[in-house]
């Protein structure tokens, strides 16, 4: 593991790093933000997931999440959303290739030698960051926001020990039903359909695996809610009885404005659950 | 004035404008934000000066500063650093021209043409923001950061009555004996440093003239001390009795990441000055 920089922030340290991927074999970048709490002894963990064309940088720099991480003692992570460099595929379109990773482990050529960020966040840099850095290995929580928020929700639905807190801003709440998805799944898991129901937030909560609550906040204002389908999640929620709040926020749209001004609350939400 | 967007934040709208600006014979872009407050009447107004190669956008999505203003009800002005477009005269360095107007009203060619940003900052846009905005025309505070801090601090001093509140991050305190001030400073009003000390917050500050206050906060760790010359603007603030607070933290740098962590402080600061 690199260094790239690492910045003073809220008393603690906001760090990039970089390491050799197996998973995803090739260089990957992530930044984590250790709290003031962290040089006293280990603390709870927070990963954020990004969205399309999203590097570890954007919630880093834009989403105010610090502040709070501070005020409650988390670290946090921000992953990349897909393996990058010369070697890995790629797609003219935002929402395909580099920076579209959607947290699945690609099947399909050309995407199966590099795209397996679902391997990548749950397993390979959960125990690089556990080896590096000072935090509490069975209190880890997860978000993120849009194709982050998908990939919070079905990483933690799959592996129900591995994440103790879940909350999401504005998820892709049902990819095998909106351009935001079909076309993803199918370049990375291949036409038959049967594949992707595991990587499905509403199908997933459907199915009734998630007991630990969760909170999800949308924008009503959002430009993209034809393609994040909320309403698809909010019914499979009440439907299946999953412990949740569900928040329409009215005025709000799909841009970091939103995503930092509900910030605090998620991290509250997580640390209350953390601790 | 033309509205570039406007998204929901912190219960209120964090907006982009644009208009054709008479001081600085161009097309100027700013951001305003309104707290949720300003919905029920004028509310006070904190200006905010950026950087060398920022714009208004900078600190609108970096500086965390709108979830404090909606905490506190104030609306916050972000200019830009500079004229702007084809016909303004830029220089290839970073620190002169576009990005770098140093607020002040050039007086040497080429600049003269488009380079009044002192005129823009005190007078124009603030006759704007006052026509177009829920702000109360006789409570205005201003800060900025490095480049703006320096901004801020010499336009409060030379015009007490215009601001109310006075803060800075890591201001250039010293351009004068500065490579970030005397080559600026020499294109824009010439070799004749008798014209420079209106524009150097130490020397404005040794004359005396500021009564009501200033929060300065600079990063230890900041890898721009030798240029930006905090000892100085420190000593005469003692030297002149001036009532403030200069603090110095250890660890922090130049970055964003630095102003995000104590943007909390300084809007508390202009708060409750303000009201």
């Amino acid at each position: 593991m690199e260094i790239k920089s690492e910045n003073a922030s809220f008393g603690g340290v906001q760090g990039v790093y970089t390491h050799a991927a197996t998973s995803t074999d090739c260089e990957m970048t992530f930044a984590v933000y250790l709290p003031p709490q962290a040089s006293k002894g280990p603390v709870p963990c927070l990963w954020y997931l990004s969205g399309l064309t999203c590097t570890h940088e954007n919630a880093m720099t834009k989403a105010g999440l610090q502040e709070h991480a501070a005020r409650r003692g988390l670290a946090l992570v921000f992953p990349d959303t897909s393996p990058r460099g010369d070697g890995v595929a790629d797609d003219d379109a935002y929402d395909l290739g580099k920076g579209a990773g959607f947290y699945v482990n690609a099947t399909e050529a050309p995407w199966a030698a590099h795209y397996r960020m679902y391997d990548y966040v749950l397993t390979e840099l959960r125990a690089l960051v556990q080896a590096e850095f000072p935090v509490l290995p069975d209190r880890h929580g997860i978000t993120g926001h849009s194709m982050g928020g998908h990939g919070a929700i079905t990483l933690a639905l799959r592996n129900p020990g591995a994440y103790r807190s879940l909350s999401a801003f504005a998820p892709i709440a049902n990819p095998t039903g909106s351009d935001w998805g079909r076309k993803q799944l199918t370049a990375y898991l291949g036409a038959d359909e049967s594949a992707w129901s595991g990587h499905d937030s509403t199908l997933l909560v459907g199915a009734g695996g998630w007991k630990g609550g969760m909170l999800i906040d949308q924008g009503a204002s959002d430009q993209f809610l034809d393609l994040l389908k909320p309403e698809a999640l909010s019914a499979a929620l009440a439907r299946s009885r999953t412990p949740s709040v569900f928040r329409m926020q009215p005025g709000y749209d799909h841009s970091y404005f939103f995503v930092q001004s509900f910030a605090g609350d998620h991290v509250d939400w997580h640390a209350d659950r953390l601790k």
